[in-house]
């Protein structure tokens, strides 16, 4: 489908090593024309998923690096063409180099993506798929690596051949149904089964489309604010949770650089703190302006820890609960080493006891969390939908199997119900890209994958 | 030497693929531990130079990624010993995750540089090689590239391997010269050839040690001030200048995401272009303020652009070459495209005509700076010094040749010369590290280098 053959990096400058891959029929004479294996044979004479220790040269003679050649012949490859990962070292001058030399034999560099849009167009996975390397790419817990890592390996894709399946059968069933249409007794039996059957397919879409907002919310982040007035404690609670966290992320010291903002895991799943800091201490109407400044921090989030270290008037829990409506509280008494808990409950909320400077209770909170999250327990065979594109197409899935539902509800007649099942079809392989998919829609997919993907 | 396996990162996290190096006798269980190969072949059962592709699996059977692993068997690898690099999607959950799981199989993270220091305590290059790689990794032109391969390459090694064979030599005449010591006639002659010999020695190691001035010119890049009056148009020809480079650069796109600041590389040496922008435009003391200015950017560089549009002063031109001794001065006529130049040459200097807005003489005003950085053409088969410990160690067997050579005129006993001349010996060993290394010089040296070198 492609004829040139395509080169970029695979990774960032600056490490050790640097990856470039080279894709496509002339991938392997591009390579050959620099590369000088030391034990003099070129690619050309290789077998696939063998490596090659040697050099490469430029064109007049200079050499560019001692490299390691990875050989990965069409269609076992990433791609399904002849491919090449090239292992140099990792300066941006040598990668920036090679690449120079690719070009002058005949490579172009790759569009973002586009190694993963050649994988799709050539069978070796459909869109789904594609779309879940640049997830997995992107992925900074378990849960958002699992959804990725599962919907890279097809599970999706197979619970989305499974409903096609269904579709078709309950196609046929429609058609077999209009072929009999003489025989009026049957009618009533098939239909039940068609309810049935179409129902069963609108409860397992639903589920898929629900998973989006779960995976919305495992991929962003569950947003939790602390809220409570000034010198309670909250900025010292935060500190602890995100150190606890911090000091687990730095066991492998020398591979995280990147600062870890107010999010921490809790066996992982990402929680984002809203920042509520900054009430001000102007002496007069502070406890106003907290809990204005209280209420904004609310608004942005699903979970409350309230922290208090004094019972709390009435007024107040008014105000905190009247405010937090649809959102969990979870009441939490600081200081508990110096000042003993006030009370067990309030407004029926039980009050978990910690201290943020000892640490004390920080476990029964951080479990208390978890459970306020509400989410469940994920296997690595759940399907959760991440992905905006795939939540549309299910959402077009359900409103027209809708219409099929109510059609055969009223009894309506099968070549019109068919109509309805066709479009739902037609959602579900939007999501795989079985059927044409458009090079707008491609381009679009794929724009949003780093280079060398 | 290390009966631990190490294991790190080779690559950043971000990209679309990341490697993961694992080095030493364990190598292949750990791996074989988490690798489930397509083929069912475990690493174990497999050659040197081989390729597998599989999943990597956590303890708990739960699924961490797709990979490719290539598998380097003890002693053709990098570091001497079995090793296995992975290549895993690059998200930085993923890198850890991996190294999480086989610092569970019995690996340690290692330290920077490691690698490479296992491979010099292995016997697979020497030290002044190790430390090639450090600098072929940080090489950001085509210059500080050629000096870091060629020595990677054993070229720096090579050179003091013959200088150690001459030194040798020298040795064996002045012990034969000690066990002929009774015939007295004998001594005349061997003198001379020894003093012959120990002289092309010292011209060696001097030509090595003024390298290091070049080497270090070239890493840093060859300061260049702009000076000139103000609105003469000197942040139009900066810009001008770095444009053009610039533009180059960007010829592959998507590769290169760091700012280029104040340097541009002409014909592959870098050239570092000293601020002399915010010259003030007090009406009063304009003049001497602006000559202050430029006065200390001077005193920071090897060559000075003067940038005038009007003939300028006897005072003026006297302060300028004043200033400059021991600097290059390229006076340049700027808006040569709506003015005339003033004169050909200023205090017998050529002056070129350009104009930085339209561009015009630009080239001409390159290759004046390039002839006035006096950068002797070098070849791939130069050896540069650009290693301060290397630098300081030919410096030592300078003075102690010098001491040696000294001996020779003033007819010093052979005993005497001999011990200066194992002085020398010893300095050259430093580089190579073919003397016992002490680990704390190892470590100083190893230090500087990234995790998973």
């Amino acid at each position: 489908m492609n004829n040139d053959t395509i080169c970029a990096p695979a990774t960032p400058a600056g490490g050790a090593l640097g990856i470039i891959r080279v894709s496509g029929s002339g991938a392997i004479p591009a390579v050959d024309a620099l590369f000088r294996a030391v034990n003099g044979q070129p690619l050309a004479s290789r077998a696939g998923y063998s490596l090659s220790y040697g050099t490469l040269q430029t064109d007049e003679g200079e050499t560019i690096d001692d490299v390691v050649v990875s050989l990965f012949r069409a269609p076992r490859s990433y791609t399904g063409e002849d491919s090449i990962e090239i292992t140099c070292h990792g300066s941006r001058y040598i990668i920036n180099k090679v690449l120079e030399e690719l070009v002058r034999c005949g490579c172009r560099m790759a569009r973002a993506g586009e190694f993963t849009e050649r994988a799709f167009l050539n069978g070796k996975m459909d869109l789904s798929q594609a779309e879940a390397v640049a997830d997995l790419i992107a992925s900074s817990n378990r849960a958002t690596h699992q959804f990725a890592l599962s919907q890279l390996r097809g599970q999706f894709s197979s619970e989305l051949v499974t409903l096609r399946e269904q579709l078709l059968h309950l196609t046929t069933l429609l058609e077999l149904e209009l072929d009999f249409s003489d025989h009026e007794d049957l009618e009533f039996a098939d239909r039940s089964e068609l309810l049935s059957l179409a129902q069963t397919i609108y409860a397992h879409i639903t589920q898929l489309a629900r998973s989006f907002e779960i995976g919305q919310a495992l991929k962003q982040g569950i947003p939790v604010a602390i809220v409570g007035k000034t010198n309670v404690g909250k900025s010292t609670l935060l500190n602890r949770l995100l150190r606890d966290d911090r000091a687990i992320v730095s066991d492998i010291h020398g591979t995280t650089r990147d600062t870890i903002e107010d999010t921490i895991d809790l066996r992982g799943i990402t929680f984002r703190f809203i920042d509520t800091a900054g009430i001000r201490q102007t002496s007069d109407e502070v406890e106003q302006m907290g809990i204005n400044r209280t209420y904004s921090a609310i608004d942005k989030a699903r979970i409350v820890v309230w922290v208090i270290d004094e019972m709390p008037t009435e007024v107040e829990i008014m105000d905190i609960t009247s405010r937090c409506e649809g959102r969990t509280i979870i009441p939490v008494w600081n200081k508990a080493d110096i000042r003993s808990v006030c009370c067990s409950n309030i407004a029926s909320l039980p009050v978990i006891p910690i201290s943020a400077k000892t640490g004390q209770g920080l476990s029964a909170l951080e479990s208390a969390i978890l459970a306020a999250a509400d989410i469940p327990e994920i296997s690595a065979n759940d399907v959760i939908v991440t992905n905006l594109r795939h939540f549309e197409a299910l959402t077009h899935a359900q409103g027209n199997l809708q219409r099929v539902l109510e059609g055969l509800h009223s009894n309506l007649s099968g070549d019109l119900i068919s109509e309805d099942l066709r479009l739902v079809l037609s959602d579900l392989s939007e999501i795989t890209g079985g059927l044409i998919t458009s090079q707008e829609t491609l381009s679009n997919i794929f724009s949003h994958f780093c280079i060398g993907k």
